[in-house]
């Protein structure tokens, strides 16, 4: 690649960097609000969630074709092949996430004008949306600079992730009067949106670091 | 490209696509399986189900760095580079239901002496496992056969598997004695894998349409 070439396409490559950094502020917001609705019973907001999710979809299929027709016309070397190749693969993850926060937001729209979370479970799940949100920022931070330790410390909130999610399960399993089904029903599935979505954050920071690194 | 090129490379992608073929072998056969080890609380079969993904795992990763390989030496022109690209994708797709699959064995094996599914709602499983292997029997079909007809009879047994999932909610939700948590949990949780797994079927049968004929 002759010298001019090489700085269009660093140009290019950053821009699909940048996209990236987006699309993680987008699913934080996403996750953020869809939490309040599903808490608050906030129909409203609930809306907003679903109908925004249209923007996410579409920078994620933006991408694509920008990376593809990358690909295409400048035959990248390894190095250059695998940022976009990698890139592919977090904005597909960063889609999902989208799609995550949507499913939380459809549920909070089900049950409106009742929220879907019992009182008593209100508090994990605040802390659940918390480190979903936490996460999609840092993996923000992450894909803008490169950053591998900050990758690496994922995992704690990951694992955090997990503890409440199985907390969310044993609560469920409380003594006493036992929640309607209905109830049950809810919980779990919410419970797999936000652990999924934390799953595709910690997938997009690994995919940062094999990149950066060379290593899983 | 030259000639023989061109015929090594050809040679390269039908072995891509085999790989992919032999991948919804594996995953229709997990599914299979799983069901078996669900419905009969049969531990060995759940047990062979978890152990046998790390196949697809070990297939899917082998394919990303072939693929990876021939996209990066031979500089392949628009249609085939996006037939590559959608390989990767089918591949992580096919990937995942193979997750989905050991997701359902291990509820199988947590559960288990017991069944995590009541008797009354095995009908209803049993014929959710029965669509996904269909649906991953079909997928190969359509890969190996590069058949987008096909592909888009899909859609129906997607719907099928859609209604039975709501069915079985609402199944939980019968008048009557009302399920124990836990196994509203479980029958929710093995009812969104399924329902996902044939999401991911159907993903692989559009990539497969998007690449034949260009449209969605």
């Amino acid at each position: 690649m002759s010298g001019s070439l090489r700085e269009q396409f660093e140009v290019d490559l950053k821009s699909i960097d940048n996209t990236l950094v987006e699309m993680t502020r987008l699913v934080g917001s996403a996750m953020n609000r869809a939490t309040t609705a599903l808490l608050d019973a906030d129909l409203a907001i609930a809306e907003s969630v679903i109908t925004a999710d249209e923007q996410v979809d579409a920078l994620h299929v933006d991408l694509e074709e920008r990376a593809l027709v990358l690909i295409a016309r400048q035959a990248p070397v390894a190095t250059d092949l695998r940022a976009l190749i990698a890139a592919l693969r977090m904005s597909a993850d960063l889609e999902r996430m989208g799609d995550l926060a949507r499913h939380v937001a459809k549920v909070a729209r089900l049950r409106y004008p009742e929220s879907a979370i019992p009182p008593e479970l209100h508090e994990t799940i605040t802390e659940m949306g918390r480190i979903g949100v936490e996460l999609a920022v840092k993996t923000g931070e992450i894909i803008d600079g490169r950053d591998v330790d900050a990758a690496r410390g994922l995992e704690d909130e990951d694992d955090a992730m997990d503890r409440l999610h199985r907390q969310l399960f044993s609560s469920l399993q409380h003594e006493g009067e036992p929640y309607p089904v209905e109830t049950a029903i809810d919980v779990t599935l919410i419970g797999r949106y936000y652990e999924r979505f934390a799953d595709h954050a910690v997938s997009v920071a690994h995919r940062l670091v094999f990149l950066v690194t060379g290593e899983y």
